[in-house]
């Protein structure tokens, strides 16, 4: 194996099959994957949830992950969002030429490890090279399957007097990718959240129907969703801004930046909305797992201005918008 | 709208859902899609076909094609490959600051009438934006999901005495995207073969289980296909040169590039290995449709060295390997 990535290696003949045998298998191989077809036969159910992602992250190395374990937390959170249990996920490599081996076997050791984490096989892919100067390192593709457990998921199912919920700090995985960019700033103990939500998917999974609705605020941040999830129903979502919870430090960070906190990206956090009656249960539910402990009921949906968000302040109170123009390009 | 893509475009606020709403689904739009949602719930069945392939195709636009209707194509014909009826696709993008909206409305457009033909419906997806110089033009990632028809794939199921069928002629992909890249050269009427395999898939489907194995041969071409069916067998594979169908015009450019037509990426061929006694069969069933109407037997499976392809010519007869360093980079 070389050193460096070269563009033989998106040939499609023996290069790229060395490359796939001795480094994609050795970290990702299971019975399906290792069949190395260009598709891949396995088990399924009536319906299927299915979501794709790309991930163009920079840098591909930041506190809290890479965007290894960042491809598989993203679809595999996106599957669990929909409600549904992922089981397979498919696997797309774009290299850039002079990528180092080293970095791409650090990137699959990561994959490997969120993978068997979330209980997902790998189970088809892709390998593509481009020119020096048209990409930059890697970029991955995900696209994944899952068996749907909630099927009654959606704006349609929201009602007047739900709760908001979010499971944990907003605004980690965003601040700790722009700290990483800007060696001049000190990092601190940021980390980004990037994580799995299959647990905390689980626990919101006893509630049943009384889930309308899950989403994980990646690119756009908690207003983004809340925004679009208003906007499709004819109620106020009032949201109660001393009840989000975020980090001290990275308010802090995000002020230095110029950045707000509620549409930074999180990676491996859930907003819900759930029956008002069920919202204390539902925030016990997140709150039992390690990576819920902040959850927070931080809001209501009640009758109001068509499909909008207010954020009430101590003094006033603001409409929040979705994310108009860039907060951070590549975030994800 | 704007005249091109801007960072904005993947910020995943405002700017990416216009970029959604007005384009995306301008073409695309179905009511699955039409939902916006991270994941989609769709039918399936006991088991699926999954595939997803990333397209890096230099030039964008070439003679019988595009990067959108290739991206279809690719992994539509992964599925049905691998015996499967392709229903349901993702759909993810990475632009490249800069680049024209008025293409990425041509490739839109090419995408969607691709779908119509291919019976597939987009019901995911992703949009990224990448810095300028950080990508080329346009990335596209597609995985497709289907229904199992044939389910018995597989080089395990190849026996001695089977037959080999190409189902038309080779090299025409390769030989077009290299004729597009090079200007000053005459690309005459040479355009690639880039096309839907389902409905050839469908004739072959008729023999049920005396069908061994299909494969597109796209990177590598039908030799590296050949050479990783071989690989898996203790059989020989014998080719007979004659018997390839290479149009006259793609032979001559290959010369002249420098290229082996065997080894040229096919965007819409299929290879088969068939029972022996089924061959002609298999062949009429191929011509009975316009795109396989150069189908031809080209070689059979015979007892002989453990895993080897030989292409017998008029005078002599060599062995075929994979494809050993690139012949054509981003061919797909």
């Amino acid at each position: 194996m070389s050193e460096i990535i070269t563009l033989d290696h998106g040939s499609g003949g023996e290069k790229t099959s060395g490359l796939v045998k001795e480094l994609v298998l050795k970290y990702l191989g299971n019975c399906i994957l290792d069949r190395l077809e260009d598709a891949a036969l396995i088990r399924a159910g009536d319906q299927i949830v299915f979501s794709t992602d790309s991930f163009v992250i920079d840098p591909l190395f930041f506190p809290g992950g890479n965007i290894g374990k960042l491809c598989v937390c993203g679809t595999a959170n996106d599957v669990c969002m929909r409600g549904g249990k992922p089981y397979a996920l498919s696997l797309a490599l774009i290299l850039e030429e002079g990528f180092p081996v080293a970095d791409l076997e650090k990137i699959l050791a990561s994959i490997a490890e969120t993978a068997r984490k979330a209980g997902v096989l790998i189970v088809t892919g892709d390998t593509k090279v481009v020119e020096k100067g048209k990409g930059d390192g890697i970029y991955i593709n995900t696209a994944g399957i899952g068996l749907p457990v909630l099927k009654n998921l959606g704006t349609e199912y929201i009602r007047e007097g739900d709760a908001v919920l979010v499971s944990g700090t907003v605004g980690d995985h965003g601040a700790a990718v722009m700290l990483a960019r800007n060696e001049g700033l000190l990092a601190g103990e940021i980390r980004s959240d990037c994580g799995l939500l299959t647990g905390l998917a689980e626990e919101l999974q006893k509630l049943g129907d009384a889930v309308r609705i899950m989403r994980d605020p990646t690119r756009g941040g908690l207003a983004t969703v809340m925004a679009e999830f208003a906007e499709d129903t004819p109620f106020l979502f009032e949201l109660e801004e001393d009840k989000i919870p975020v980090r001290e430090d990275v308010r802090s960070a995000c002020d230095i930046l110029g950045l707000d906190p509620l549409y930074c990206a999180c990676e491996g956090r859930l907003v819900a909305v759930v029956e008002g009656s069920r919202a204390e249960e539902a925030a016990e539910l997140l709150r039992s797992r390690e990576e819920g402990r902040d959850a927070a009921v931080i809001g209501r949906v009640v009758q109001g201005a068509f499909g909008r968000v207010v954020l009430k302040t101590a003094y006033s109170s603001r409409v929040l918008t979705k994310l108009s123009g860039m907060q951070l390009p590549r975030i994800c």
